[in-house]
């Protein structure tokens, strides 16, 4: 797949991350892709959901296997905002997902390098193919802003 | 926790796997106790959902969580019939899940010795006690049955 269609979808996953940020969530995004199509949107709602695996990247995946009714999502691309955690790259490898595109690195729980790097373990039954740190500076203020912003409310609050 | 008591709660998950292999599914059961009652149970429904999220740990931590109302299982156990793989790994750290039992080792994708061992590392937010291959004879034995009667039917159909 070309730059330019990794940076449009990229894009549509940081629409997801606003989504998300807007109602409160961590903001995260993500968005599957097959065949240049977006089958899949998740935005992180581990809060709403009150679900520790309600990730974006776990809500994008099992959105993509109920649009294809098929668990098995090769030849897909995920695009999501954040470093995937050592959960969503195990998703990643249980759905049997092509490529991952990620943009800002987590660096307490990313699992492309930042705590682990998992993927550079060859996986017994699945390989992968990932870039990360796309769109990075967009993915990252998101967040940046986000936890300032929680910090400022915090600080309010214990006033 | 007393061993008889973790074998009790080790039943109840194998109760779980049964369930999934009865409609089949690879059996895989999980069950989430905390202060001695279970608060959740969970069978592999990969193929009846054609979700390659719904592993019965998957499962189990989202109906647990649902029933605190609270995304944060801590103080929990999860009993879990099979060595749990990379993402539900991944989940129960992400839930702060206290203590992990599981059965049957799973020699290909393990992540708790097997594939890899992801419970040696330390991770930078939360501990996890585990202990392996309890009831494993139990536990293990159900798949060999469940795959093996899976080979006799495919052979049957090659026919």
């Amino acid at each position: 797949m070309s730059l330019e269609k990794d940076l449009f979808f990229m894009q549509e996953a940081l629409k997801e991350a606003k989504k998300a940020g807007s109602i409160g969530e961590v903001p995260v995004g993500a968005v599957v892709v097959l065949q240049d199509k977006i089958i899949a949107k998740g935005a992180n709602q581990v809060e709403l959901l009150q679900d520790a695996t309600a990730h974006a990247e776990i809500l994008c995946i099992t959105a993509a296997s109920s649009f294809l009714k098929n668990w098995r999502l090769e030849g897909a691309t995920i695009y999501t905002t954040l470093e995937p955690c050592l959960m969503c790259a195990g998703a990643i490898y249980a759905a049997r997902i092509k490529r991952v595109i990620w943009g800002a690195r987590d660096i307490r729980l990313g699992a492309n390098g930042s705590w682990i790097d998992i993927f550079q373990k060859k996986h017994p039954m699945h390989s992968v193919e990932i870039i990360g740190e796309v769109l990075q500076e967009e993915c990252g203020a998101l967040l940046t802003e986000f936890f300032q912003k929680r910090r400022r409310e915090n600080a309010r609050a214990i006033r």
